[in-house]
């Protein structure tokens, strides 16, 4: 089929019809579905109840140092917490810190603590006139929200296939002092499912920041998190990178059990340089007493070493991949050639990320919602909720079932066509 | 026995003697005993062992509402958890957010929170030159911490047997517009095991303070911690007499499981207005998706009411009344009548509160010390660890067994004589 953009205004017009008609059809059905969160399924949950068995009254609470996991203590995690989420990011257990739930309550507590106390001695960002942070776009939302929150100013940097426009990355890293950060989901990003090249990440570790506390914010959220056995991305270990390069303390890595155990009854972490661990251990101190070791046992007697995540892994994705592929598929057999959208076939994360016809996000999220399909609000994946273009549409696969999904896909696929059509009509 | 202050100096010089040999003998018997921190025993955590049990796999983790509580979600906290841990702050559950392990925790980021945003749209504190905090002494070496950690002024206000000296508070919060908040422990206090009285409760909810933004931080740590079924204190509830006062938004009400269930893997909550609480989630949005609801859950299938709650108190008051007891006797049989040391005999809580002779209480620690035991350090009951007086020791006889505690509290009435004795032959 040619692409819309060939058509005249008669075939134009003409197919409008027809897709109005099919839209009113589909309104009809009366849908409720929701694509909007990265949010495992029932199936996938299904996959950790075992956790909730490894636990019980006739078992032993301590951890392999002899500390009683059920009592008060233990700042950093307990020995074999650090062990395995140290395997799960490629670091030792001693650059590890074991937190709570939320590695997104531990990315905000980080931006918050620089905010009051400062990094390593420096002045705390909240008495500068001006802090700013890089955000690649298309972005997560919730990254940018915490830097919004904290009235921290928002670049956009572009993503190309190979992570961030890493030109741009050096140029206003080196050249600004007010620059302290940047966020990153370098693997499987979200959105695009991108993972940064081997020389993006060297060109992170030997970054030369004009400000001595700026820090690469490196979100590892779907390190294990692929979509099959024998095509994946392989991402270098950034920590590593850094201190070849003579940077040692420039990165904090983020990572949890989220999208692994259960989402909000997993376990985060922090790894990072014993620097910034001293640190950051001298705010976690005044915080808290200490987070929960039992809910760090209960994972570990869970999936026992690396191996277990990526056994369990692999269930996940037998349940992912399907879902990806009815998605990709239909955005290929509905829209391929059109001319009127384009995506990225991402090998892991939870995300598809679609861009249309400039000014046409927008309208396309509205469409869906009036019937009945819920998407990541447009622009939702750019700093402060503007995408200059109007374009970029996040897709999240993992919630529906697959034949609610098929439904939504196929409305998708309709709503894209039928608001480009209106769009290429406005231009004739 | 007549008091040591009436004693000769050759009376005393021969009691020093044979209280250097017995503490020489003491020393000998090398002790490792802990009565430092208000830690649960082991016996007190064997009593939610059953906890471990009523979640597993062949249980249904929806909450009352239908909400899976393995998945993302839900902000403030499942309705039930809601519900029980409302019954035990004696609010509505409406009233009332849920959060993680730790009350500790959510005080910091309640103080955090003013910090860099402040309440309810008033100037965040760190854009002031000065911000104050009334601290009621002796009191919670970690509240003062957090206050110390970002640079807030405290102010010791003493304690009466009523609760804090209230004219002293009256004065300072309608006077000092820098004045932003007060902690407290209203409950069997820390340490001292006092219950603020219904007219201390009346003249808190009557406050008229200089800053809108002035806030109680009321920490019902132990609001159900009795050590007697037939002699409690009782508790007036603050939010409810601020309402009838005409003050709703004067108190952030702070509360947890830590020792009811297990410290570091129960759920703490805060209680506070409406108008208090939607300013609380603006923030909270940004910080995280939720807090662990599965562990939420777990608490409520165990405890299943208040009732439960009261049955589970009244086991951890049969272990912990004969370890009060044990120190309080020893105190009494030790020391009574020597003048040298005053102490309370409380109905809850976690502590025994000791006032030695002026300028004894480091000297006590460090003698306990250097015996084996170890007590929380003299002075931290006190903001910036200073008690002008040196006389206050926070003895905590929770954690060690009754035999451990007996050997602590003996060594202790020893050092007191000692140290006591040397300083009254210093004076003679």
């Amino acid at each position: 089929m040619k692409p819309y953009c060939q058509w005249s205004k008669e075939e134009l017009l003409k197919l409008k019809e027809e897709l109005d008609a099919r839209y009113q059809e589909a309104k009809a059905k009366g849908l409720h579905l929701d694509m909007s969160r990265g949010k495992p399924s029932a199936e996938q949950l299904d996959l950790s109840m075992g956790m909730m068995d490894v636990l019980h009254s006739g078992v032993d609470l301590k951890d392999s140092e002899g500390v009683d996991c059920r009592n008060y203590g233990v700042l950093d995690g307990v020995k074999e917490a650090k062990q395995l989420l140290g395997e799960m990011s490629e670091v030792s257990p001693d650059n590890m810190i074991i937190y709570g739930n939320s590695s997104l309550n531990v990315m905000y507590d980080t931006v918050a603590r620089a905010m009051t106390h400062g990094i390593m001695g420096h002045t705390p960002w909240c008495r500068l006139d001006k802090v700013k942070f890089l955000c690649p776009v298309p972005g997560y939302d919730r990254h940018f929200a915490i830097t919004e929150y904290f009235g921290i100013e928002m670049i956009p940097v572009p993503m190309t296939p190979q992570g961030p426009d890493m030109d741009m990355v050096e140029e206003l890293v080196s050249s600004d002092p007010a620059v302290k950060g940047i966020w990153c989901v370098p693997k499987y990003s979200n959105p695009q499912g991108i993972t940064y090249s081997d020389e993006t990440v060297h060109r992170f570790a030997r970054l030369k920041p004009a400000a001595e506390d700026f820090r690469i914010f490196w979100d590892n959220a779907y390190s294990v998190h692929h979509l099959y056995d024998d095509d994946q991305d392989f991402l270098l270990e950034i920590l590593d990178e850094c201190e070849k390069a003579g940077n040692p303390d420039l990165v904090y890595k983020f990572c949890s059990t989220s999208k692994i155990s259960f989402p909000g009854s997993g376990v985060a972490c922090i790894a990072t340089s014993f620097n910034n661990l001293k640190d950051i251990k001298k705010q976690l101190t005044i915080q808290t007493i200490g987070h929960d070791k039992v809910n760090q046992l209960r994972h570990v007697r869970f999936f026992k070493n690396i191996d277990g995540i990526h056994a369990h892994m692999r269930k996940h994705a037998a349940i992912m991949r399907p879902k990806f592929e009815a998605v990709l598929d239909t955005l290929e057999q509905g829209l391929g050639g059109l001319g009127i959208g384009s995506w990225i076939r991402p090998k892991g994360g939870y995300f598809i990320s679609f861009d249309s016809l400039e000014g046409c996000a927008k309208a396309i999220v509205a469409k869906c919602r009036e019937a009945g399909v819920i998407l990541t609000g447009a622009g939702a994946t750019y700093p402060y909720g503007k995408d200059p273009r109007d374009s970029n549409i996040r897709l999240a696969p993992s919630f529906p079932t697959r034949e609610e999904l098929q439904m939504a896909a196929d409305l998708f696929v309709l709503c894209v066509k039928l608001v480009s059509v209106e769009k290429l009509l406005e231009e004739k």
